[in-house]
């Protein structure tokens, strides 16, 4: 394991304080389906099954507040709204690599 | 990128199932305090700031139905009840590596 292990002496605090940016119900697909490039919303919520257009508006919202998503609005008629990465953003596809890596070990 | 890399047309399906293993609130904070070996009910709670004992209860169970907890009852009175990690348990520990570090380098 590398130098950024978890010290043990750290306890979950910090763990924590991360998971209330990133954990959210539906956050990490969120990032998952935005790895692959800009989408717009509808784009996003087709993509991910169950998810309603309220709980994909709050946990964009989330996500761009901490500057993991950044949303842009083009001034056509209507208004076009697209969402991205930010750098931090796409950062955590070496989480989302680990966690489906697993999930193939263990859940499939 | 390695082999197991998320293939792009897998889509978040795959994702959204491995998550409800292990997506819940709390699991990835209960699990980050298992890795340091086994503990009883009043130690995890202890570890984990803000979490009730209801809310324990749940994710432990949850996680115990997928195998990534095991639960021991020993015959003492009143019965000591110890948790610890599987070995499918164990292997997350990547998982909570990668969003350590991914925390140190943008929350902190």
């Amino acid at each position: 394991m590398d130098e950024k292990k978890i010290k043990k002496n750290e306890g979950p605090c910090s763990l924590i304080e991360i998971l209330k940016v990133i954990g959210g119900k539906w956050s990490i697909s969120i990032i998952y389906v935005l790895i692959s490039g800009t989408k717009r919303f509808s784009e996003i919520e087709r993509s991910i099954p169950n998810i309603n257009t309220r709980m994909l508006a709050k946990e964009l919202k989330n996500l761009a507040d901490h500057e993991i998503v950044i949303r842009k609005v083009y001034a056509t008629v209507p208004p076009t709204v697209e969402y991205n990465l930010t750098t931090k953003g796409k950062k955590l596809e070496p989480v989302i690599n680990e966690i489906y890596k697993w999930g193939l070990e263990y859940v499939y």
